[in-house]
């Protein structure tokens, strides 16, 4: 029995063109002489379509497009995964199913049990979760058929009493398959190989994974699909970040492969950047959108964005706003200059002074006898936001949004100012791990400035401003926030762990009073296992420290 | 059996200040001879703590609490919310309980079984729901203990499999306890007292109902906790937007209370005006802030705004900056001041017109040869979005954000310019909604301007400009908004309604094309049963009109 894996990059609500994708696919795998083809989970539709699925025409569209897919489903069989109505049954009308489509019609459906409702899941806003435990037959084959969470019910995060696979186990599986949509982070490869592995050796049965591909705003999803044998060896993995379609072959009760296909090992790093390109790339296609506008002020945060848009989007497509104030130095202005030259992208300089000053004028009475403060500052942040607004309005490119997550999570940074944009690229992104990405982009040749990496960050808002006048050292601070954000520590915790009391309490107190901040952030690319976003959700009018 | 009903304004993470309230609750119904006291759902710790209950040390404190407020209960029993720990049980590691204190200890606790988990819900992101379904034992009566959805079974949004008040009414239970925090919406109480009577019959027994009032952030609880008698009259209700202690007494198998007490009725546009002011109220005490300041233009949004805040705040602790430009009319800045003198609120004028040149001079390059369009319109919000957080930098001032949700939902506002602020104070009224608002701030002497109410709006952005240039009328706008967003209805179903079909198709594109603008909005006071913020979720990235 010949099996295709379809690892498709689906558009959320766009049925039109998930359809012609997934049509194609299915049209490749019969010339291909496949009996069967697997596509991921909620392929139809979409995933996160949040909302969307409390809409009737939505869940319409949904139940029409999967009609018209089966009917190509003719001298193969397929597994896919959509939303499906519950009947008259009680509870969430709705469940997220495997459904089988086979002899040109919609067949039966398996129905998810673990919904997760952690970090950015909230599954049980739409679904009833399935309680009714049992194996499909497909050709002959007894298929312990899955979704996605069904397999990790080990997880310390989900509620779900019991072992899912233990219990498919009882019914001799001859093959697992599991359809997911499980979004990407740089520490989650290894977690999922984990989990497969154990369900594999658990059932005694050889394993099938297909996830999706694709970002949709703030989620992304790398693909690696997947196919194991049941000594829980992998012997075929899709393409990291990218569609791919390929075939393993079940015979003599297992998996099997004649062409070795695998994506290349990727170092945390490398996975960042790649998830971050993909983000950056589907967030335009996906929006209609070509090109892209942002702040480049000499240092590393706006270069890196540079840098990644420019690969993302093309180098005529990316335009770079140089917007010196009286306290910018020389040499930002020529390390801008330098990432303009090595992207090649396009670059317009516009100077704050006069708009600041016309601020300050306009102010002066209302501020007479106040000295300056943060004010001053937060006044030459919004002029740059709201020039680089205009630029964006007039020429209907895009704002990308410069703050990494050390920023973003100490409040180091003005909202409407540089906390302006429609996306946030590496808001994600430690600055620690903004160093290594910088090296890694310069990887073949110099495209971020050297000066920009050795320099000493600054903000500079303010004469011989340095963000180490503020912010503690970044490895101290970056380790500290991820003990917090992360790995979600009390600073009492944190404290406990050798970290000296006051720098914690004083980063604990900074991380609650940006709250406010965060909650007009733009939405940020998520490339750890928690990122700001509705991941990580936090009163804000609380008296509470961490 | 005499039992006190205490319905306080909790603070998320106050454990301090909550149990003060608490504790001097105990003592008053202990001089009262009261035998028991009942507090509100996750009185403990504060509702809705949202991922603080995933800190450790968040849930230490809870219990801690929780162990020294039983201490004073030694003559009475009480019954209190607090997350609890669920022992070594599988699944998650939280329950939503109804905790009994009694004989100065924590004695047994009641789990929440039917867990929310739509519109502003998400308690399966916590909470274990409970399966074990039982009446408990206290002071010789049978009680059925609810947390609030626990009585809400039959809402179309839940997804419990049965009747729960009919299994715990085969126990024959002697009273229904139901211990709340339901947030407030303008058709939800109505809503309630239907849902309690029908649960009061069905058991036959009288039933005691406390909420939660006070606002956290976008959250309003409106208390008006209750007791109702078997056949299901309602016998006393506690103050609407106030706290409050009051007693009934529990004899001959009824309730009953000598004093009548209840709160006056309120129509929907007080009980908005109500929760607007309680919602301001509590941001400002709750976030340890005073003061605030907005824009005000004269026009009807921001003359609601500001007098809402004045009644919250006081005149002193509100200052309202006129920021006029080349194309703000004569009346405009008579009617912002006119406004001023009628609530004797603070005031400042701030012409844009050198900030917005200053802007333009700057731009002339880069878009020289291109014609005048919506950038410059958003410049000019711009610079007020920067004054006005300008002065909220330097005198520590909240600003207060005064779109309203027809606004809002067409995204007919500027992203870091008129959507600027802390708090959206009147994101949740319809324009239709407001007009009856300022009516109703006028109903015993003229504060906001007559001829602000009446002039056409209007956000004098170009010469002439009227709202209606862009918009269509606002009470047909509003009526395809209503079932757009609160009935959730998709496009073609609107236009079956009878609205006409071009108009339905260009607001639906004008609210789909707006959620990137909302995602960065300030939170908003919640009184419509849907508001924008977190109770509806639509993905950016999707292509899919509704």
């Amino acid at each position: 029995m010949r099996i295709a894996l379809a690892q498709l990059n689906y558009h959320i609500g766009n049925f039109e063109q998930n359809e012609e994708k997934i049509v194609r696919a299915i049209n490749q795998a019969k010339e291909a002489k496949a009996n069967l083809i697997v596509f991921a989970e909620l392929a139809i539709g979409g995933y996160p379509a949040k909302d969307l699925l409390r809409n009737a025409v939505f869940l319409d569209q949904c139940q029409q497009s999967l009609s018209r897919i089966a009917t190509h489903c003719d001298t193969i069989d397929c597994i896919i995964g959509a939303p499906i109505h519950n009947g008259k049954e009680e509870g969430k009308p709705l469940s997220n199913a495997a459904v089988v489509l086979s002899k040109g019609k919609v067949q039966n459906s398996y129905k998810k049990s673990l919904l997760p409702d952690y970090d950015v899941f909230d599954e049980y806003r739409y679904f009833e979760p399935n309680r009714d435990l049992h194996c499909i037959e497909l050709s002959d084959l007894k298929i312990a058929l899955t979704v996605c969470e069904d397999l990790w019910d080990n997880d310390q995060d989900n509620s779900y009493k019991g072992d899912l696979m233990l219990e498919l186990a009882q019914e001799k599986p001859d093959l697992i398959i599991n359809i997911a949509a499980s979004p990407f982070s740089y520490v989650h490869y290894e977690k999922r190989i984990a989990v497969l592995s154990a369900n594999a050796l658990k059932a005694n049965a050889p394993l099938i994974y297909v996830n999706q591909v694709g970002a949709h705003t703030d989620i992304i999803f790398d693909g690696r699909s997947l196919a194991m044998t049941k000594s829980a060896s992998v012997i075929a993995e899709l393409q990291a970040f990218e569609e791919d379609l390929q075939y393993v072959t079940f015979e003599r009760g297992d998996l099997h492969t004649t062409v070795d296909f695998r994506p290349e090992e990727l170092t945390e790093t490398a996975r960042i950047h790649q998830a971050l390109i993909l983000g950056l790339k589907d967030y335009f296609s996906k929006s209609g959108f070509k090109k892209a506008v942002l702040g480049l002020s000499g240092g590393l945060d706006s270069a890196i964005v540079a840098a990644l848009a420019v690969e993302a989007l093309g180098a005529d497509n990316v335009l770079a706003v140089l917007m010196p104030s009286v306290y910018s130095t020389e040499h930002s202005l020529k390390d801008a200059l330098d990432l303009v030259n090595n992207t090649s992208c396009q670059h317009i300089v516009l100077p704050i002074k006069e708009i600041a000053q016309s601020f300050e004028d306009t102010l002066s009475d209302a501020f007479k006898g106040l000295s300056a403060d943060t004010t001053e500052e937060n006044i030459q942040a919004r002029t740059r936001g709201t020039l680089l607004m205009a630029i964006s309005n007039k020429f209907g490119h895009i704002l990308l949004n410069t703050s990494n997550k050390s920023e973003a999570a100490v409040g180091y940074g003005t909202l409407y100012g540089d906390m302006a944009g429609s996306l946030s690229v590496i808001g994600d992104v430690y600055k620690t791990q903004a160093y290594k990405l910088a090296k890694y982009i310069n990887r073949d040749r110099e495209i971020i400035p050297i000066n920009t990496i050795v320099k000493p960050p600054s903000a500079e808002l303010r004469p011989d401003q340095k963000d180490s006048d503020s912010l503690p050292d970044y490895a101290i601070l970056d380790a500290i926030l991820y003990q917090l954000i992360e790995l979600e520590k009390a600073g009492s915790e944190i404290i406990h762990l050798g970290f000296e009391e006051q720098l914690v309490r004083r980063v604990t107190k900074l991380v609650n009073n940006a709250e406010f901040k965060r909650f007009q952030a733009p939405p940020i690319l998520r490339v750890s296992p928690k990122a700001f976003g509705s991941g990580r959700q936090i009163p804000l009018v609380a008296k509470f420290s961490f």
